[in-house]
Parts: structure tokens; sequence; C-alpha cells
């Protein structure tokens, strides 16, 4: 399949990149630095992406961004930045692909664990996470030509937290939850909000 | 005590202040077109609202837009509105209550099962429950001076279905949804997501 991974460089998105490829996968990066520029905030951006690379069969989405901070401390803008970023940029992804991809194709987002099991500082986060679980379920009821979506809920990821000096002994690493990503491009998943550790059968 | 019922002439809401008044509690009606007028898209509109009438223990919402229509025709602004005025014009209203209630209060938002059990049509609803749904969940969390928040889930309201020519008997009675704010306002309930279908006791 030819697919297209945005967010491509970042610790997620680089281990789905890598295992598509080693499925034999023609895996294509985009990001908003990458030399394939995307901006998913911007739906001209995203036209743009399918107008230049012909004939997608499957795009996964590992980009989009949303403030962690206390519920005391966060801001209008805060909350805002989530809504544009994370949720609504990829909601965007998925109405143009919708129309775009190969027939048979399918499309991939990421929320993540804190939509269910939220911890003090995620509010706007889990609004974010959850409001996606929630589009993917319903917008799979209403795709065309046989598409498919699901969603990858990532937990905690072991790279992610030795970076912000958390102990990752709880932690998946990052090659573990790009299989959930594999399994939403290969397998026949319809609507469903992919947890990795605990990866329904294809 | 007292409660400020927003959206106190809808279906639902008009349920609400009826059973929480009957409870004996005070109940004091808002909404967009009532004599103590709130829009909820407007923060100002709602620190008014606290402003206007002192030492509320309790602020039930069920008020807000979202629009149902199909995948293929639902519009950036039929998103922004859903975002706009249920989403994010009640995680305004739980934010501003968080600072305005008295200690030991309440808040109580409204999602809906379209959260968690979608139909064609409602991509735009599903996402704004859901994130409301994961809101409320993580807000709980972080709430000073012994505050609650929960949400009520409502699933098709006997009365709505009549209104949109559907067959009512699979629906609740509003007098019964209402049984979940009551439940919400009343008991030890933090960060719950209420099914009025199935209320978990107090």
């Amino acid at each position: 399949m030819k697919i297209i991974v945005i967010g491509a460089t970042g610790t997620i998105g680089s281990a789905v990149a890598q295992a598509l490829a080693a499925r034999r996968h023609e895996v294509i990066g985009a990001s908003r630095h990458a030399a394939l520029a995307v901006e998913i905030e911007e739906g001209t951006s995203i036209q743009r992406l399918f107008d230049t690379i012909p004939a997608i069969d499957a795009v996964v989405c590992c980009a989009g961004n949303a403030t962690f901070g206390s519920l005391a401390s966060l801001t209008d803008a805060d909350y805002q930045l989530g809504l544009r970023s994370k949720l609504m940029g990829q909601v965007a992804l998925a109405r143009i692909a919708k129309d775009r991809l190969r027939d048979g194709g399918s499309i991939t987002l990421t929320s993540g664990i804190l939509a269910t099991r939220p911890m003090p500082g995620s509010a706007a986060i889990s609004l974010v996470n959850a409001g996606l679980n929630g589009f993917v379920r319903a917008a799979a009821l209403e795709l065309p030509r046989r598409l498919r979506i699901n969603i990858v809920s990532p937990p905690w990821v072991k790279e992610t937290m030795v970076k912000l000096g958390m102990d990752p002994s709880t932690g998946l690493a990052a090659t573990q939850v790009a299989q959930a990503y594999v399994a939403s491009v290969e397998g026949q998943h319809q609507g469903v909000v992919l947890d990795p550790a605990h990866l329904p059968p294809h």
C-alpha cells in the first residue's frame, strides 16, 4: 500500500513509519517541517498534500498539539490550541481523506489514554482525546467506498516518559505502539479505538 | 440548596427544574431568552450570572447546541457551532463555576448517548458529547473546595422523539432523565458520566 504518515518525525510517528516500511508498504513521511510539508490546522495544506501525492491507500496521523496544564492555569488559548490542532486538525484530515483516498483505503488517527484515564493536568487533553474517539466511532458509520477509519489511543510511551524524567517501567515502547497503527491499516477494523496494550484480533 | 438551571425552558431543563423544586431546593431558571438571561458561549455573560445571583450551591446546564447532519454535509461552521456552544460553552461554565460556587457545591453538565452510541448523522454531536465526558472525568480530579462535577448523558428522550416524529417507545421520559440531575446535585458522585437509564447508587 501507498501510505502517508503525518507527524513522521515524532516519537510514535517515526516508529509507525518504520513498522509500515518493514511490512513492505510504500511509506511517505510528512510533517510541518519535512520536505513534504503539511500543517493539519490548515485544510488547504491537507488538500495540497493529496494533490501532490496521488493514489494514496492509507493516511496515518501522529500529529497534533494540546496543552497539559492544571485546571486552574489552563487558559482559553490553551483549550483553543487543542481544539484547533489535535482535535479539528485530525477531523479535517479525515473529512478530506474520505474524498481523496483510493477505494477501500483507511484513515488512522491518534488520541491517547488520557481520554478515559485522566490525571491532574489533563483536562484539555482528555477533552480532545475523548472527542476524537467519539468522532471516529461516529464517522465510521458513514464512510463511502469501503473506506475505514480507526483511532489509536496510545498509553504512555517509554521514550516520552524518559524525556519527561518519568519512570518508564509502566510505559509501552514506541515499536509496540506502532503495531496498533499497522493493525488499523492492514486489518478490517472499522470505527475502533485501538489500545496498543490490548490489541483486538484483526 | 440554591441551584441555577441553565436551559430551564427546554425539554430536559424544565423537567430538571421541576424535579429539583419538588425536592424543596431554591431553583433559579436561566436561559438565553429568560428574564435571567445567560449565553454560555460568552464568558462575560456567565460571570454576570454569578454576579447577579450570589451564593449559589449548584449549577446545572441543559443548554448548548450542536448540529446533526451527515458526514458528507457537515460544514466547518457546523462543527464550530458544536465546539463553541455545547462543548466550550459548558466547559467555560465549569471553569467559572469552580471559582464562584459555594464550598462543597456542584456542577452538572449535559452530554448525550451519541458520545458512545453513535448513529449516522451524529459525527459532530458524538465529538462534542464524548469531549464533554472526557473533560468532566479529568476536571473532577482538580476541583478545589470540595466542589464536585458530573455530567448526565441522556438517552433519547420520549418528548423529543415525539417532536421529531420518531417512535418514542425506546426513549426515556424527561421526568426520568431529570432524576439523574437530582442524583448529581444531591449525591456524592464525582467525575461520573451519569446514564439516566442506569443510575448508580448515590
